[in-house]
């Protein structure tokens, strides 16, 4: 297998800690999104939409979204079970990895686009809409970090995607300026377990 | 079964196509988001995010978020298969479901609320974001419009999630102005083709 990662995207580390999780051996190819790679031709000729991850099969294959592709991994390597082995855990991990996606990774992408200099003359930036959605980040860890009081991981008590997700957006929520807060004691012994993890630097 | 439910909005309406190509019943409770109720406590007791859709199992097990909801259907349910029967083909079809969520879902309901009246005085709404996420969307359609010319449905030769994913956030559209533009006309064939199914009238 040959994923088309990124050392620095939240997006195709989830897959690279996915792959950790299940000690499985994948070659990188790294695509350097900053100097704009992921917009020429050759890159584009690998995935239309100009995004990592791209995890490329031995047969040639390539399957792109990273919950998609942790999705098929889980399938061909069932242990350790990362998404569920029941339908109902299933549901409640799949139901906990959307709400972090959709909650949290999504709005910290618009934070980081509309607020980071990075992205000035890249793109156009309103940051009046960017610090609304720094705002529902914060409310929304604010509101992870009560959850937290009575879960070991994010989806139940085991781990899960869900923690991937989760701590992949939290890092990434770095370069925005998005932290910890220090009265969120169980969002931050959350976030040291899970950096504990060999995964975590994968 | 029952099915904390909204007539209007595209999540739950994704879980009612989805009931309807499986044939399953279930019990229909209309939650009047435009009224508040998902604000209210005695919904915030049944989803303490306040939001539709939400699946109440015999049981009184509750499980959210209408793509988790729609998958714990098909592993009980699941024939006929709409989430794909191999790794590889699932893949494929939540790779494109999760493109649709993204690419255009999300950036639908950002036009809507940072455009449309209805939002004036309920939410803070940056209009010039919303024209931003509209071109977007737009833009997105258009792309979708030239993979339809090779691709009867929008994940491969066969109905699945991908399609109630991306007629239900077209047929959202509608309310934040966005249609299908008059050149268009594979992405007009595939809306007729689905609006014609039963399922489409849930």
């Amino acid at each position: 297998m040959k994923l088309y990662d990124n050392a620095f995207a939240p997006s195709p580390r989830r897959v690279r800690m996915f792959l950790a999780e299940k000690g499985l051996p994948f070659e990188r190819v790294e695509v350097d999104i900053a100097a704009g790679a992921t917009g020429q031709a050759d890159f584009l000729a690998i995935n239309a939409l100009g995004e990592v991850p791209v995890l490329e099969l031995d047969d040639g294959t390539r399957l792109t979204e990273s919950l998609a592709i942790c999705r098929y991994l889980e399938s061909l390597h069932p242990q350790p079970p990362l998404l569920g082995t029941s339908p109902l855990e299933q549901a409640r991990i799949e139901s906990m990895v959307l709400s972090v996606m959709f909650r949290l990774y999504v709005p910290t992408t618009h934070v980081f686009r509309h607020t980071h200099k990075f992205w000035q003359g890249r793109l156009t930036q309103i940051p009046s809409y960017g610090e609304l959605a720094r705002q529902q980040v914060l409310d929304e860890w604010q509101r992870l970090d009560v959850h937290l009081g009575s879960s070991s991981f994010m989806a139940g008590e085991r781990f899960s995607l869900a923690d991937i997700v989760a701590f992949t957006t939290l890092e990434f929520g770095k370069v925005a300026g998005i932290r910890v807060q220090p009265a969120q004691s169980r969002l931050a012994r959350w976030r040291d377990s899970i950096a504990a993890r060999p995964s975590a630097s994968a």
